[in-house]
């Protein structure tokens, strides 16, 4: 019965990163149906292609036998991206260097395919079915390893004339700060990102060896996670809690640069940090109001991300909708 | 003959400024046909807004002797504006607070009437008749007693939610300099506007008493101006192209951050300081290309206006043919 009439039609969404490649069943309302996971192979860009594939077309196959027709595939991955032709320039994580991606998988698969920055896919996603829902003019920001972002303007996504747009991790805001991993000097992302705040926790705990942030990583403050520093912050060690201070100072003056820039409804904080966001959140908004211009930043609203961990799935299959029209 | 039909059609481009209000009959292509120019009461609100609907009236009269309609009026003017509400919040050189100067000027006198931040209509202007013709996506930066900014996207003025957005001059590109005119520190306006060249040429004044530069000022480094600094460099005197070189490094950061954000086919300055521009664009560019991720920056123009002293009246002209839906 090949020609049966489907019911249910999705998109599968698939979240490209440096350890794991997962992959959601999206409907259209951003719900996931069912979901696989397979390790990266990110050191190969050849066997990371490979695995790419097979999971798109096992996602395929566990779409079908759950009743739903995947009419299109999404890919989110951090990286540099020519979006209208699907073409990955560069990615941070993955040996993947000027890969037509969309294409590939598009071949490979017979699935229509479209290609995005993980930051606007998640971006795209919040709007789909997170805390962005109806607002159509608001920047997102995710707060992991690096800063990715992602613009929505009139309520889609900006991409610029390339599709290149919204490096938000890659505005400097202090010329003579730390050196990011892009080269230069004071970027967002080497002062706010979740790399910044592990560094920030080593140095707190190596000045005060007396804190539970130094206990938590057996006195090796190297060493210290981002998990770690939300431990310690929770239980109120002051160490750790400083740490978050220092990342939330630079994050709003980050964000008072793109309210100045953008007069958006919101702005949306996603990412690993922001799972311990309740730490930053209230110092962040107050940074803001200190630092902004009043009549620039008093009305924008500054919220975490209400996906959490299925913002990279559900932002791939975002990506996805929009691909085939349909905008969320 | 109150009914005879009328030929050209024309709006009244009227760019309000801290020392005069200039007005011009622009045409459907960007052409000023002609021109009238009174003095701005500035300190005066309630003056300032009398001399306004003055020449918008006298600008009517002149358009009809010289055979056009004026079907709209434009105001550009210096400050924070809610766009669709034509309402100023406030000015930095106009003593305006909370003002609804679309409705007013519409009510005085019975012509539809748009409102905007001068630099919003500059740029504008830069897609209507200069150097942005035929580009969609593109950052304006306005150079002169501040900074202001305008994004064209998709060929419109982006305003944001409120209206209020491309604040440009207030992105902050290093937390430790200089305060800003908005109590701020660091903004790109405090340390690459007209203001600022004067200041880092009164300090090269200061450090090199031989020099061209302070020689000019009558050895009196504090009455510097901008056209001094300029005849000077023209001159090839160290000190001025040292000054012109401190604004170029800190424009060509503030301009790394843009592009990484909007990925735009050009970067558009102008203002006063852009007409000596000739001064500060390769060193710009060659920041940029420095300072810049290759990947990002390589593909975008930097380009002057090639409105020059003309981009207030013919950026208000723009605004009131965009609002007449007839977008360049």
């Amino acid at each position: 019965m090949t020609n049966s009439p489907v019911e249910h039609e999705c998109v599968l969404g698939v979240d490209l990163g440096g350890t794991r490649i997962a992959l959601g069943i999206v409907d259209p309302s951003g719900r996931i149906i069912d979901r696989l996971e397979t390790p990266s192979p990110a050191d190969d860009g050849g066997r990371m292609t490979e695995a790419l594939v097979d999971i798109v077309s096992r996602g395929r196959e566990l779409a079908e036998a759950s009743g739903s027709r995947a009419v299109a595939s999404g890919l989110g991955v951090a990286g540099f991206i020519i979006h209208d032709e699907g073409f990955l320039l560069e990615s941070p994580n993955i040996a993947w260097v000027d890969v037509p991606l969309r294409k590939i998988v598009a071949e490979r698969t017979g699935l229509e395919t479209f290609l995005d920055n993980d930051a606007n896919a998640a971006c795209l996603g919040e709007r789909l079915a997170g805390v962005a829902q109806g607002v159509d003019d608001f920047v997102y920001l995710t707060l992991g390893t690096g800063i990715g972002g992602g613009i929505c303007i009139g309520g889609t996504v900006y991409r610029g004339n390339r599709g290149t747009a919204a490096e938000l991790g890659h505005m400097s805001i202090d010329p003579s700060g730390p050196e990011c991993g892009c080269g230069r000097r004071g970027c967002l992302e080497a002062l706010a990102s979740g790399t910044a705040l592990e560094r920030a926790a080593a140095e707190a705990a190596r000045e005060d060896p007396d804190s539970l942030l130094n206990r938590l990583c057996d006195d090796d403050p190297a060493g210290i996670t981002g998990e770690i520093v939300s431990r310690a912050a929770e239980a109120g060690d002051r160490a750790a809690l400083d740490a978050f201070s220092q990342i939330a100072y630079y994050l709003g003056l980050g964000i008072v640069n793109l309210i100045h820039i953008f007069d958006p409804e919101m702005v949306v904080l996603g990412g690993g940090v922001s799972h311990s966001g309740h730490l930053l959140l209230d110092e962040v908004r107050s940074v803001v109001r200190e630092r902004g211009i009043r009549v620039l930043v008093r009305d924008a609203r500054i919220e975490l991300s209400s996906l959490g961990r299925e913002a990279g799935v559900v932002g791939a299959g975002a990506i996805a909708w929009e691909g085939m029209g349909r905008q969320p």
